[in-house]
């Protein structure tokens, strides 16, 4: 029917999608010239210490890049940022990209050796430290004599010699034009703080970077807008705090840093006094929140959205958080997602029924548009999305990894798709609830126990406040679950067992529920279930309690 | 200082960003899979006749696609569309470009010939056509005898025989995948009703689209939302109907469908009916919809927003809406800019200022992210963004145009840049405000005429509802405006005249001020200002009324 196909495509001008690149450098020079007045200000022990306009910010942002050019940074190096949330860490997110290189944000709650080996792998050029951290560079330096590393904040007292980031800028005219970049160049490079085996390192394309944003600036996702007055609780260095500098730079909200290690109540009298609208954290701060705010009264209404992400909010920090007055939501993502993947923003039909609401609010939420998703069954079955059906997760788009830096991991990743590692369940609207990690699961005589319902089942216990429950070898079962567990001074881990065994499978119940003050949680914050199952598989006499006659498991692979 | 660029490049991964299409196609699929309960609600006459959900929609989109496959169409081929806004259109949109073709949604308010050379430049290999449209089609089909006319709705009768879309979806399977398209290859494809010269196509890649949609749906664009139920006023023939259909889409807002020529009445009836959130209109539907909904008191408070675009609202219109208790906004765009280029969404200081925020309305508003503007003098130098300079807006961004389908127009595009046609001024906080056309200035004796400033002037004059000015050739000034104005019966054009004389410089005074019915309008409801030159020109004895004298006018060119 079309008689000159090929003269119609070769007459047709080139694709503006393709010949306009999306870099997030620009968001600096939107925000200096449509929001120039709007504010980023800088807390320290909770009270304020700096504030300045985006029209400043960019000003010092261009003559730190230019200052890194002066420097030998060159195009697609690596420039590392060691440091807290602060206003000059800011100024490097958007400088390092400026001068054409990679910011790379290392880890601060990682070991000296750890830090030594990402350093080396990302091989950075220069590393941009806050003197009070310097210490963590110490194995790094010891291995690059000559990689510079330049004190963050010089007015607090450095033991290291050279120039410091206020006397490059104060030496610099501003960039005259960012180095020439493709929208697919890295922009940011970050190391998953993963559980099991070396970090491995995740890049950020501009273009990733830019869409990202854009996903987060949504009606229906983060929402981030002008109006707005962000408070970065989420640490800088983790996964470019979930990309809201990024997106507080496009959208001209303003942005507050609370500085070095915030306290629950810091972060709380940042709210009130700054009439914060916006900020995001792991549920264990927002649970320190909630009580600090009970106990002081502090007013913490101006919040227009609290994210929680990183683990599944309880039900009743979700209730506490609204009491208080704050609208709550729950994001999903990870450090390989840049890292937003769903949004659970409640629909209309729940404003008046706060139970609904909140089951809706501990659903991971819907895929924000732009990614796609499948459910995959363990013998690679596609699983439909009935709110039942079971399966890991496997995401791809634009802002998902396609691998790793520098280095092969084939099992995270099939045919373009992102192997999350996550078991979830799908409803008929397409809302994730992640009920299990794959690495989590326990396969005891053929059958599947999730940890995750294990240790909700423990939460519902009164006097359990937390559980973790792990997976260790069993020389007849294959593998057998053990929770620990905080709770209150009286907690009676038989009197636990006993009742938890009324309430699921037999075969569930772990063969050792050990009580403990704290839970060991990863330098993010989550749950180290690496620690605790080497702690599991170390106990003595570990199976002497159950015989064979007490776990009478399925031996073959049923639905029940 | 890196001693391994190219080592580190080589063993990047891809970039997922360019690994993973954006298709508009899987706004379909994201739909029906989180959405599929949503509606779409099809009206005539101002009465619901249709309504079924996004999992329906889906199935039978799915089904048109495989039947289009079935019927010969190929990958790249332009599919036509000449229809209403109705719910058999919505299908073509994602169903065409489904089958891998290119939807070419056809202006209906163009004569046969006009159809008939679009058609032709456009080389469609079918057409779908509302039957009481077809005769519209009867030049191009008598140039096209074997060009397939599918009459969309066979129960309202059809001259044209052959299969209608209702049986090709009833004898056809769901289409298993796809086609195969990369995300630079067009989807959509749209005629400018340009005022000069022949009409031009724009081309919209998949890319350009899905970007064009995430912007739309931003919090600080349209905003559109999971939450929104979307009345679509604007024609689907013009520019995707801003685009609404894709962004409801995306975000699962249910879709109203007006059907053949809404009069004001039936839209507010709709709106109260529907409860309506969210619409877009050019002005002067919005005058008529104030006036009618003033009149029958109908309750229009279930708008969160009614978007204006087409032409500058008068500071009356939005003053009559926020007492109706709708919140406005304006957005400015172009075919060519798919076509949202602003959003003029006021700031949380103007909550509670009416005068500022209505003054702030009537901006164009703020580039949305994605895109870059320049402001340029007619010597081709940047000008400030002070609120004071001018220059003609050029743009650039994913979703621009590069050039014209088929057609070379280098005066359009400036090295990857777009010239607007429109000249600005850019304020400080980067809002944008039009202030007139490049065709629409008036070069007289050596200075710069305003014709947009001339309209102002004149509406301000108590008995003056509606103005409109032109150049036209004058054989000592070069060029002289000429006012035609629409007002009250005792509409006097010497008093006119007498009182703008006293608000405008004397040289700005035109020639002639003619009292007129109403104004002519082009396809989409703009001033039709071609014809109003025309007409001008044409005036018999244009110049006796003044002589040399009269108009005093400066012969250099200066700052006045």
């Amino acid at each position: 029917m079309n008689n000159s196909p090929a003269a119609a495509s070769s007459s047709a001008p080139p694709s503006p999608a393709s010949a306009h690149p999306l870099l997030i450098t620009d968001f600096l020079f939107r925000a200096r010239d449509m929001f120039g007045d709007k504010e980023i200000v800088d807390h320290v022990d909770g009270a304020e210490v700096f504030r300045y306009s985006y029209r400043d910010y960019a000003d010092r942002v261009l003559r730190l890049a230019s200052a890194l050019v002066a420097s030998g940074v060159r195009p697609g190096d690596r420039v590392g940022t060691l440091a807290w949330n602060h206003r000059r860490h800011l100024e490097l997110y958007l400088a390092v990209p400026l001068a054409g290189a990679v910011l790379h944000t290392i880890n601060i709650r990682l070991a000296p050796d750890e830090i030594a080996y990402i350093v080396d792998h990302a091989d950075d050029t220069m590393i941009f430290a806050d003197p009070s951290l310097e210490h963590l560079l110490s194995v790094a330096r010891s291995q690059r004599s000559d990689m510079p590393v330049v004190p963050i904040d010089a007015d607090a007292g450095s033991p290291i010699d050279g120039p410091s980031l206020d006397s490059m800028i104060a030496s610099a005219e501003p960039l005259a034009s960012p180095a020439a970049r493709a929208d697919d160049d890295l922009a940011v490079l970050c190391y998953t703080s993963g559980t099991t085996g070396a970090p491995k390192g995740v890049g950020y394309s501009h273009k990733s970077l830019y869409l990202h944003t854009m996903a987060a600036c949504l009606a229906d996702g983060h929402a981030i807008s002008e109006r707005d007055r962000v408070l970065l609780v989420v640490p800088m260095f983790h996964a470019n705090a979930w990309g809201v500098p990024f997106a507080a730079l496009m959208s001209g909200a303003s942005q507050i840093l609370p500085g070095p290690h915030p306290t629950p109540g810091q972060i709380a009298g940042i709210i009130a006094a700054e009439q914060v609208t916006y900020t995001g954290m792991v549920p264990t701060v927002a649970v320190d929140l909630v009580a600090h705010a009970r106990g002081s009264g502090t007013g913490l209404s101006s919040l227009r959205a609290l994210v929680l992400g990183g683990s599944t909010p309880t039900l009743g920090l979700i209730r506490d958080l609204e009491e208080l007055g704050i609208p709550v939501f729950q994001g999903w993502g990870m450090t390989e997602i840049s890292p937003m993947a769903t949004f659970s923003r409640p629909p209309a039909s729940t404003d008046d029924d706060p139970e609904r609401r909140w089951a809706y609010i501990r659903k991971q939420g819907r895929l924000l548009p732009g990614l796609q998703w499948k459910l995959v069954d363990e013998d690679g079955r596609i699983m439909p999305h009935d709110g039942i059906s079971r399966g890991e997760i496997l995401i791809r788009g634009p802002w998902v990894a396609t691998g790793y830096y520098r280095a092969d991991h084939p099992d995270k990743f099939d045919d373009g798709w992102l192997r999350t590692g996550d078991i979830g369940v799908i409803d008929e609207h397409g809302c994730l609830t992640i009920v299990d990690r794959t690495k989590d699961l326990i396969k005891s005589g053929g059958e599947w126990i999730s940890s995750v319902a294990l240790e909700e089942a423990l939460i519902e216990h009164p006097v359990v406040h937390e559980a973790a429950v792990v997976s260790v070898p069993h020389p007849r079962w294959q593998e057998r679950p053990v929770a620990y567990v905080v709770g209150d001074h009286d907690l009676d881990v038989d009197e636990v067992r006993a009742e938890l065994a009324e309430r699921v499978p037999r075969w569930w119940v772990p063969e050792l529920i050990v009580a403990v003050d704290r839970l060991p949680r990863t330098s993010v914050g989550k749950l180290d279930k690496r620690t605790l199952r080497e702690q599991a598989a170390g106990t003595p006499d570990l199976w002497e309690p159950t015989t064979a006659a007490d776990s009478p498991v399925p031996v073959t692979h049923g639905d029940s």
